[in-house]
């Protein structure tokens, strides 16, 4: 399978861990991809994404499934594994905290092209600091339900660890774990996993 | 059950369609929620959605649910219905199309807020049209598709009858489905459904 992707996105780097968690690591070939705002690259949107966005996955029957998190499901069930709950109350638990940290880091994605991408003078300052503070809610949230992204390393764990990391990587001068020990226990332990410390982001 | 959103988000509108087609309408109330980029809505942040987004569902136990798509499927399990496929390979197949008609949704709302919310002078012309871009190329792999979109009225189809709506809603003036016939007799099929009907954005 191709995976179309970047080593910096937050979103492709879920699915790559999901991948090397699963043990699909070498069915899964990562297919570098450039992806800009502003500036289409056509061939992708009409060979594999007319969204133009990475993650998308390619099966070897020429399917293309693009989402990270549709991505993981399909993988998971090739795998037969267990990153996303069977039972009913834990799969939607998993999912809603997977929302909450995929809607942090999209934020901060935004924030990052606010403040990086875009003309100087057509930079709007409340508008990244809101993505950020968004951000900001909910590392907070995260730190009072940190028991359920530790019980299990599932979509919603590996979603934090890869929003957690991609913030310090784009937003290195923000203390963002200062005053939640648990969020940064969670990431400390997480980072051992060869998964997550061979998948960091990097330019 | 609580569902904060408004008469204007796509997203919100997906989940009154699906209560609506699976019966639940009357055990899901409404609660008129004002979210707006840059205008921190601190109360609702705490209280419900650290990200401070529309739509999210409060249970009657108090459990709170984001993302439209996993409240669906939290109802669609309620109620036994049938708005996603059980059958795996399905399944996958109408997420993957949701997560294609709803990320051009995203790349719509982005691209309002970059044509009516943002200071005039901070607007990206080219930001606004490649979101719009990616909109069209989305519509354009719809009518490719449409089969699978018409099949049945699932969570795809009724994210793609809120997508189309907002297009027309919002940019009125770009001819969406001029030369796509198949993608607008679908839409001309789905408002036949009161579901559809009685959820028309409206500001």
């Amino acid at each position: 399978m191709k995976l179309y992707g970047s080593l910096t996105s937050p979103f492709v780097r879920t699915v790559r861990i999901a991948a090397i968690e699963l043990g699909l690591d070498r069915e899964v070939e990562l297919t570098m991809t450039v992806v800009r705002p502003t500036q289409p690259n056509r061939d992708y949107g009409v060979a594999v994404n007319p969204l133009r966005r990475v993650p998308a996955l390619e099966t070897d029957e020429g399917d293309v499934i693009i989402d990270s998190r549709v991505i993981v499901e399909f993988l998971n069930n090739r795998a037969n594994g267990s990153l996303i709950p069977r039972d009913f109350d834990a799969r939607i638990s998993c999912l809603n905290r997977h929302a909450i940290v995929s809607g942090a880091t999209e934020a901060l994605v935004s924030a990052m092209y606010e403040t990086k991408l875009r003309p100087e003078e057509r930079r709007w300052k409340d508008w990244a600091e809101d993505q950020i503070d968004k951000a900001e809610a909910a590392f907070v949230w995260a730190e009072s339900n940190i028991a359920d992204f530790s019980a299990a390393f599932d979509l919603s764990a590996i979603a934090l660890v890869a929003l957690i990391d991609y913030a310090g990587f784009r937003f290195a001068h923000i203390p963002w774990l200062k005053r939640l020990p648990s969020v940064a226990a969670f990431a400390a332990d997480a980072n051992k996993r060869p998964s997550v410390r061979d998948t960091a982001p990097r330019e």
